[in-house]
């Protein structure tokens, strides 16, 4: 099968086929979505070797558990021993031992096949098409801003970031009734901002570093820079909130007297709840096929990596080419 | 009035006495205790420019509010504007116009008299020895720490650093019926730990950095330097939470991934409630005199701070020599 496969340099690369061990499915993909994570990966981020890509919709093709078969699935990306504390308190994501889909040790989603354990995978309801399941993951992410930060939606919130997962954060956040208006993505991309106000989230483009100093009671870095937690811990006001969602290869700093005189709470806020993101993608609160930049054949890979360096690029798709849920006969044309 | 005076250079000056302006009281300072973040200053922390100090107990001798005349007094630091939101909902301590008693724009406690608002004093009761009393801020801040991370006493509770606000944060913590004899004071210094083991903590001095990563649910960074977060980030789990006490001049910098990828608690903590300070003193859980390595008259000043450069070192008091309440009968002798 073809793989975009990376070991130091990214390559579309001839594979086997993986086969499945007792308790996994072997899913053929028919979508896979670009992260941010992949190109930090390109960068050294995590030490990876292998088949990258975490972000996919597919069908399931074999699986010892026959129910499973011919399903429409997504799936958890961290695969966990299902016997150590955390697995068993429910948060097999900080599993010591796991292994994370096209990340830790585990083959991705950038190939025509991967296999998934069953326990993973989530059934996608037919009222959710594959363009919009691909952004389970992603959605998960973002709706997880919610819990790690207990947050009590405020009249003061700055997303930092106008990317993909600032936008999924954002609309997330815009979607909490006593929030909504309250949320202000602050970018750099006229382009992205403006896709930002036709999802109904109020943004700002003056320039994070022009704008008031203490100003926001909660502060998102999705920024996915080094940079963004300087400008969000300095956008925070006293006794504030700072989620910081961005990983990349670099290490950041920052004053950290700030932190203590001001006494912020600075929040890891990494994987998510799929079944809340399948639950928001169903209720049509959150619109992410407009998110979509361009949609490239799995061999294309390499051109779709090099498309992402696009300022005004938003999310880009991989498409193995096999045949997926159709859009609704309604939807609106992916923009070009 | 005799005073020690910090202008780039910390020296013994004679000064004008201070005179209280409308709602101030004019204190005879008895004792003042020597902080972390006083030496900070002397290395340029928060630019500061005037008499330094903010720990002590004292004696009121003038004041408008007569009721206030003779009573024996500690102070909070943060001198606040009475009218901002932040005033409004109790947490004077974040005015953004506020003045901090020898940190930022207000004269501190280094000094025969001072002038303080009397909505920052507290009255002590004749319980408290002056030799307690002074310990009510640092107690204030170390029990913030329980506000702070909203704290769920934890079987693996670990504090980074050994020494005054080290132990008495460790004492806060061991006085929880519930975490009894499992905090874990890491330090570095064998008189520091000994000590924390009177005090009946449990202590660690095989050096941090053979501790095994992620072995702690919530540490504690009392270690006032900028290696002490990169420590606390690495012993902690995923999940768990770092509480940073530490301010100093330097920037500070750790690897944010590992605060994203485990989903950690970073929460800055600062100043705390007197009031609770002066009950935990009161109700004899929290044990202060132990701490205090040497009393130095006021006019040694420099030498204090000398002496605190020993490794042993914990509290260091300075004495103006003004009278103050004597221990009681059957205290035992202060250490030497």
């Amino acid at each position: 099968m073809n793989a975009l496969y990376f070991d130091g340099q990214l390559a579309l690369r001839e594979v086997p086929t993986p086969r499945p061990k007792p308790g996994e499915a072997l899913i053929r993909v028919s979508l896979a979505g670009i992260c941010g994570t992949d190109r930090e990966i390109l960068k050294g981020y995590s030490s990876f070797r292998g088949i990258i890509g975490h972000e996919f919709v597919g069908r399931v093709e074999e699986c010892e558990d026959k129910q499973w078969l011919g399903k429409r699935v997504v799936g958890e990306i961290n695969i966990t021993c299902g016997e150590c504390d955390f697995c068993m308190w429910g948060l097999g994501r900080h599993c010591p031992n796991r292994t994370v889909m096209g990340i830790v040790n585990h083959d991705g989603a950038f190939a025509e096949y991967m296999a998934l354990p069953v326990v993973n995978l989530h059934e996608v309801p037919d009222t959710i098409p594959d363009e919009a399941a691909v952004f389970v993951e992603p959605l998960a992410a973002a709706a997880e801003v919610l819990e790690a930060a207990s947050i009590v939606p405020s009249p003061r919130t700055a997303v930092i970031g106008d990317g993909r997962l600032a936008l999924l954060i954002a609309q997330v956040l815009h979607s909490l009734e006593t929030s909504a208006t309250k949320v202000t993505v602050i970018g750099k991309h006229a382009s992205k901002l403006h896709q930002a106000r036709l999802l109904g989230v109020k943004t700002s483009d003056i320039g994070v570093e022009k704008l008031p100093a203490a100003s926001f009671s909660l502060v998102i870095d999705a920024t996915g820079s080094p940079e963004g937690l300087a400008e969000a811990m300095r956008l925070v006001e006293p006794r504030g909130t700072v989620v910081m969602k961005s990983t990349f290869q670099e290490r950041a700093h920052f004053d950290t007297a700030k932190l203590v005189v001001d006494e912020i709470r600075l929040i890891g806020s990494r994987c998510g709840n799929f079944s809340t993101a399948l639950d928001l993608l169903g209720g049509g609160k959150i619109k992410v096929r407009q998110l979509i930049s361009q949609t490239f054949p799995l061999k294309s890979g390499l051109e779709a990596f090099e498309y992402l360096n696009q300022k005004s690029c938003l999310k880009v798709l991989l498409s193995t080419g096999a045949n997926h849920l159709p859009l609704p006969v309604d939807a609106p044309p992916l923009p070009k």
